[in-house]
């Protein structure tokens, strides 16, 4: 086994595989990355229970040159360390002994024990089935602006990872931790799918397709069987996905309000943050918005910390100028945060609805909050 | 109690006062902030087993204005995190009930909690006595570039701070684990001292002056019975030093060496980086540096991870070009990093005696590392 490389590029294609380790694994064979070199390219592969990533380099691709085809296991972490110290632009890899890889510059060799190849698993990835394409920038987006409902550790599982579905030639990702709900529609340019299309994926898989994503080119993403495939150029992101029935959030959507508030969303993201008090005990920070006489009030208080009021006058209004409803202030900062837009709406119904958070310039997204019975 | 002043002011003087707070003190009054308001000026106090810090700030500096005298504790960190959260440039303080301060701006009002004034203890700051002055970057500089040699968890008391030493008009700052030496020599521009001043100042307390001293200005430095002050503009950071005899390292400076490489600093660095072998067990990582027919070997091996060897002709010598000795590759990387300069000299006498890192573009700071033995 013997091939050169560009450094820097290997070292981040290395460091995809790294990311996914479990590197408390009772069985060292799962901590490293399985390289398999045949004469025309280079196949990384590294695993944990839920996520497999595979990513393959062709020969002429960031300078490969495969001069003895061969695999081995390498240790990810030590070799990722050793790349990033050494000043090659190319180096070398090789295997002498059956145990031991080098690395070698110029001038320089490291020496580096290595696993038993044998002992890694094998890995089947479904890279065919029924897929859609978007936009890589768009899902990265998407995730980051829905995964702010979902609590990981909810024991419903369906409920800790996001929904993605597709029907009737819409496209949506949603979360929801049951107090919340995140909705985003997402533009796809090809679709082979004949009917729907309707997967779960889990927490920690959505926070590692969103470091995977570059800010250009597109996505594949694929469902076969229990799993769910992520192609990004040449990388394929294998998660099994979570059983049970996502509910219909579509259902608790209001449509009708009886009042919008339009206000700067960097002005009322900084109201509501004040009202979010500093609290050692984690209790539910609970915030009040009273809206009368073309004025809003936020209150807030926590006992043994003190309490907060504050006066608003800047925003524009529709319908009822009277309102009295409390909630979660976390929640509320979260959906405020995932807004890019420069102006969101604030839609109410009375104190015992759900309030959607949402902005005319973008309506791709939406936040829905429930409101807190409180005095 | 009432005063006004600038929010953001305020912010950086609680803060000061916040960092040595320990907030797991049981008992809860040495967490507050003591703040003493008189008819012209604010005393701002906080203090934890070893350092106290105290800044005064006088009526018509930071826009303070003084309304009604009195005296309260607040917590500062939720204090901070309110005033943090503000958008006001005047903030307004006040206390009406006696166990609730009240910070507002125009149009938003807190409410907070507070402690028992009476239940702060009374501090003495010693801020008379012998003192020298010092520019504030420099001892800055200076005790970065001491501290690393400082193991805070020493048996040995004495070694577990800085000591601070001024003899015959020479003021020098040394810190020692007893494998390794940092001594820094530094300009005073003014002097009350009779005849020697000596003092070995504790790990933490050393950090936390680090943090404090800002880019400009004047440090004055004193001691006073068990005590030591950094006195900083109206700021005075009081610190309890460490008992004991400091080790008279002066002795254990070679003058003589047989042989002296002149280096890149960076080069260097990078090149002993390379040797510092990754590891999860925490064994001591040992590099050896051999010198011969003009050029240096470094290698170095951790069983169980591998080894490394690199040839380095990047250098200068003076003396002999035959040398073979081993050290720890860490204290190594941390005393090529404290240096500023372009070039450093590395002085070697034999593989048993200390090696002495220095430089002739900046002679205040000399670094030794004692050798390993190995095979």
């Amino acid at each position: 086994m013997f091939f050169s490389i560009n450094r820097l590029s290997l070292i981040e294609e290395i460091n995809k595989c790294n990311r996914i380790i479990d590197f408390k694994s009772p069985s060292p064979s799962i901590t490293g990355i399985s390289i398999e070199v045949s004469v025309d390219n280079l196949v990384l592969i590294s695993t944990n229970s839920v996520i497999s990533i595979k990513t393959c380099i062709n020969v002429g691709e960031i300078d490969l040159i495969i001069k003895q085809p061969g695999n081995l296991l390498i240790r990810g972490k030590y070799f990722l360390d050793i790349l990033r110290k050494m000043d090659d632009d190319i180096v070398n890899v090789s295997c002498v002994e059956e145990n031991i890889v080098v690395l070698s510059g110029k001038k320089l060799e490291f020496s580096l024990n290595i696993l038993d190849y044998n002992d890694f698993p094998i890995i089947a990835f479904r890279e065919k089935g029924e897929s859609i394409i978007v936009n890589c920038a768009d899902l990265k987006k998407a995730l980051n602006q829905t995964i702010i409902s979902v609590n990981e550790y909810k024991q419903k599982i369906v409920l800790s990872g996001l929904n993605f579905s597709l029907k009737n030639d819409v496209f949506f990702i949603t979360g929801t931790d049951g107090y919340r709900v995140s909705r985003k529609k997402i533009n796809f340019w090809s679709s082979e799918i004949e009917e729907k299309f309707e997967s779960n994926i889990p927490y920690k898989s959505v926070l590692e397709v969103i470091k995977l994503l570059p800010e250009n080119g597109e996505c594949k993403i694929s469902i076969v069987d229990n799993y769910a495939m992520f192609i990004i150029n040449k990388t394929v992101f294998q998660t099994s996905v979570l059983e049970g029935q996502f509910p219909d959030v579509n259902a608790v959507f209001p449509v009708d309000f009886n009042t919008t508030i339009f206000v700067d969303n960097k002005k009322f993201y900084k109201l509501i943050s004040r009202a979010d008090l500093p609290n050692d005990d984690n209790s539910i920070p609970v915030v009040n918005l009273i809206l009368e006489n073309e004025k809003i009030f936020i209150k807030s208080s926590i006992h043994q910390v003190g309490s907060y009021e504050e006066e608003f006058e800047e925003f524009e209004l529709k319908g009822i100028d009277n309102q009295n409803i409390s909630f979660n202030s976390k929640y509320l900062i979260d959906s405020l945060r995932s807004f890019e837009t420069r102006m969101i709406e604030i839609n109410l119904i009375d104190s015992k609805k759900p309030i959607v958070i949402s902005s005319s310039e973008d309506d791709s997204l939406s936040q829905i909050i429930l409101p807190m019975f409180s005095n």
